[in-house]
């Protein structure tokens, strides 16, 4: 998938009125099936979910409040953003003051449209810009909300790439959020895109395409007995801004994928963050009784942007580059998880002698040792059962492909062997 | 008791003579004794304490040297400083020359008389300052030493507050420095407006009001079968002066005193030294068979301000404002202590729904989370019967109290239990 | 010995033709032995030891690039660096592009002659200033080398001062370059003078004379089962330049010999590194096997200057000054290691009355408390059985030997006790 392929799948996806239920949801959902297929779920209204109960389905066709010459002042029409999401239906007519308190904006961002949910307080409410709200009068206005909030089902796509191994990592993604860009269509892009590159990994890959909180939720309530499975996880948000990668370490702290993106992250410009109970869905995977190895991966963390949840994070604030530097990273980090594992140096006592296995310049003196020189020593020296390469590569600041492929060397020339 | 109320302490006790043992001690206990019960114990001369042997009482009733012409140069009168502390009796005239060995002096800061004392070397000598000896002319002198040095006692004192549990907070001062205000009456005062406030608390304080050193050693000769009731300890002084409050951490150095003081701490000016085996009575609490955890609460530290232990520490040196902002340091150090505890999250798999609890707004999409919400969901990541309130405080980087009430909350609304 | 006497020992040294085998190490280790007792083992080529087998014996006796008038414009009488190290026997006609390929130069060093050896690729070369190729016009020239590789034997020499302890402290240095004065005739120069300022240490003294990697090689696989005594070991090189003194860690990094130089050098300017498996003979000392506590104590460190190996490396770029003072910092870490030991503190209750003892002033109040007290109060505090000197030392932040002083003081008054 080319960068510009996942920036058109944001802009694509952009359009449609996603919600923690509803049609919007399945409709994104088929179009990402068009590039991966997955497995859908649908669990139906009033399931309990650990502490939580499955809530009603909302749909929306149309929302409006129109002033007296009939012309739409706000209208979902336009954007998805201008209906308060779960808004239940309403129908009638009000003058501007009554309306006030239903009326969402930002007046220290006068120009943009908030994005505002309610799914578990039944209410209805506009979002709208201080600009429009300023410009309007008294009213009356005539105010549709034509939704639907009735028994029905959550709905939560799976993907995975089958493995050697049983053991998973997991890539989860939120795709409740309805037109805003970064918040997280640029995330599902970026999931397809890694998920497609994947061919026959050691772990098996598992990417969740759900609602948030409620989403993961569920999902790990139909999961629950299988969870030890996963080994390495990430939350994947905020895939396309113009700003660098942000890490959030999981809240072990200094588990394999904390050491693994951190080491990728070296070099380049990059922020890691300590956990904290909130953000994105890391907050279920990581509760206490879970307690998984997630991380969460973004560029500009949430909140940490003027467009965050607002209109202005449409497609146009998203690049195909950031996308695909963003993707190049997860890349990376799926290399160090696939290729970690500890060596056995079955020479420890002195160096081998590396020259005679042509491992090794044979004109002494110099004083520009090469990296994979180095590599090789520095497997040798700390391949004694206790290190793995990520471990080695931490330790040397060398990257972890020269540590990899020094092993590799050093084991076609059985100086070391595979742990066990 | 009010910031003036504890100046005016430091002012009525400054007068008297105090030294390790004698009735300036029991005078400056009696006055304590009125604003709070006292338990004085009595300690005969010779018993063998720990390393030590309680020594004979000093009591002095006048000392001067005075010239040619009756004029008192040195006078005990105008300040206890002026005789070096356990000065033996001494009638009889002498020359300059004869005097000098016995006169001590700051050459550095010639105005100042310095405080010097001899407890176990019988001697006797005066203390002027250096601009007073250039002034003399050769003499002779007449000099009166009216002293006794004789068998007695020393004297001790504590005040309990009970709580609920046995366990002990001890707040240690010393008393034995003569005219010294800020070394140390202004933390007799803010022990008295500490202890004047606490009511019914959790942990059962102690109050303890004993010479340096020697009453230290005393007192835990006389308890050391109890001492292993003591759960947190502090020794107080140099509590009034303009510096910032400093915190020297115990000989464990991690020990829950420490984190709550550091974390109290952390909100103001302030210095955090590791421990080292001088300074005040942590040096006796903290020794290796007690080992103790006892850290020191001073402002600027014992040596570290050109007044140390010299006649320039006055009661013009101490200030209500600053006794009082190390009471309100202290008071909250008390309610870290005192809240502190354990909580265990009955709903540990996802986050349970704080939202139908009342707990959590429910306007999704904002991006301003209060404190409130912040340390609720902290206190659900981390009470995993691993974590105490003061280690989500520290994790999470938000203030006790909030982490407290935030507990609370949730333990009302049936989400944990306090652990057991 | 002098600083002068070490600098004339680098400089009687110099002019020797050095490699890893052969007559100009024996005659090193001759010269060395005038100085100190050596104890010569000779291991015949072809003997296996761990993964390495020793070479052929190299020997040259002359070796030249001569002009068509007959002058050496190549001339290893000159310097022993101009024929690469192990070059075979050779003897012909060559114009300057057939020879090329064998000329070793530093294009970015053009007036300096470059070190080179190929010991375990059978070729010829010679090694030259870039100025000096640039003048060379296409020849023909008649080349000599007068070597010979023959099987012979590998030489390495020991000097030991025998200890009150079995347990030893081994100091290494290698002795197979030649002309070149910091790496490592200055290390030699060192060595010899260390040794020869030991007498009736605790610990046993072995210093090692022996060419680089395959001496370290060879003496640990003679002495395999014996190296379980090291209880602590040092590489010295590059003893002699300007720069201050580095130290690199051993393989465990908190070894007692890394903290002890780490406590020494804290008082010099000085870099302290984390162990790499690259530089001297640490790299066989650490190999995973083995695991020996060896750090690496140099000036400026391996490829760290720019006259390193090159011919800008002579007895001028080292000075006696350097040498003296690695030499005294040095004796200083043996004084660490000789010291260190536990102590217990017989009156752990409190502090004891070090007053009655003469160990304390007897006039109280002063603030200039003297190091010799401080360090009587931390070796009080500290001897619990927990923690050694030098952790006292560290922690106190006062010199080892005021630490020292201290624990006999203490010990002389019956208060400590050595922990056995």
């Amino acid at each position: 998938m080319t960068p510009a392929e996942m920036h058109a799948l944001v802009e694509r996806l952009y359009p449609i009125c996603r919600s923690i239920t509803g049609d919007g949801v399945r409709r994104t959902l088929e179009i990402v099936g068009e590039l991966l297929p997955l497995t859908v779920t649908e669990v139906p209204t009033g399931t309990e979910v650990l502490d939580w109960t499955v809530p009603k389905e909302w749909n929306i066709r149309d929302a409006y409040v129109k002033d007296p010459s009939g012309r739409r002042v706000v209208d979902f029409r336009a954007s998805s953003l201008h209906v308060v999401g779960y808004s239940v239906p309403v129908s009638g007519t009000f003058t501007l003051e009554e309306l006030r308190p239903r009326l969402h904006t930002l007046p220290d961002q006068p120009s943009l449209v908030p994005y505002r949910t309610s799914y578990y307080a039944e209410t209805w409410g506009f979002c709208l810009s201080q600009d429009t709200l300023d410009a309007l009068d008294e009213g009356p206005y005539e105010v549709l909300v034509d939704s639907t909030l009735a028994d029905g089902s959550l709905t939560i796509a799976e993907h995975v790439v089958p493995g050697e191994l049983p053991e998973e990592v997991v890539v989860s993604c939120h795709v409740c959020h309805p037109a805003l860009a970064n918040d997280n269509l640029a995330g599902i892009a970026v999931a397809v895109a890694l998920a497609s590159r994947l061919v026959a990994p050691r772990h098996t890959y598992r990417f969740l395409f759900m609602p948030g909180t409620i989403g993961a939720i569920t999902w790990l309530a139909l999961n629950r007995d299988r969870v030890h499975r996963i080994r390495h996880g990430l939350t994947l948000a905020c895939a396309g801004d113009p700003g660098s990668l942000t890490y959030k370490r999981s809240r072990r702290g200094d588990a394999e994928i904390d050491r693994a993106v951190t080491h990728v992250l070296r070099g380049r410009p990059h922020t890691v963050l300590d956990f904290s109970p909130y953000g994105y869905d890391e907050r279920q995977f990581c509760s206490p009784g879970f307690n998984l190895p997630f991380g969460s991966l973004t560029r500009t963390p949430y909140a940490g942007y003027p467009e965050y949840h607002t209109s202005a994070d449409n497609p146009g604030f998203v690049t195909p580059e950031a996308m695909s530097d963003t993707l190049e990273a997860l890349w990376q980090i799926t290399r160090v998880l696939e290729g970690d594992r500890g060596y056995v140096n079955l020479s420890p006592y002195g160096e081998p002698q590396l020259g005679r296995r042509g491992l090794y310049g044979s004109l002494g003196g110099r004083s520009d040792t090469k990296q994979g020189q180095m590599a090789m020593l520095w497997v040798l020296n700390l391949s004694d059962g206790e290190h793995s390469l990520l471990d080695i590569a931490e330790r040397s600041g060398l990257p972890f492909e020269a540590v990899e492929s020094a092993a590799k060397a050093l084991r076609t020339a059985g100086l070391v062997k595979e742990k066990t």
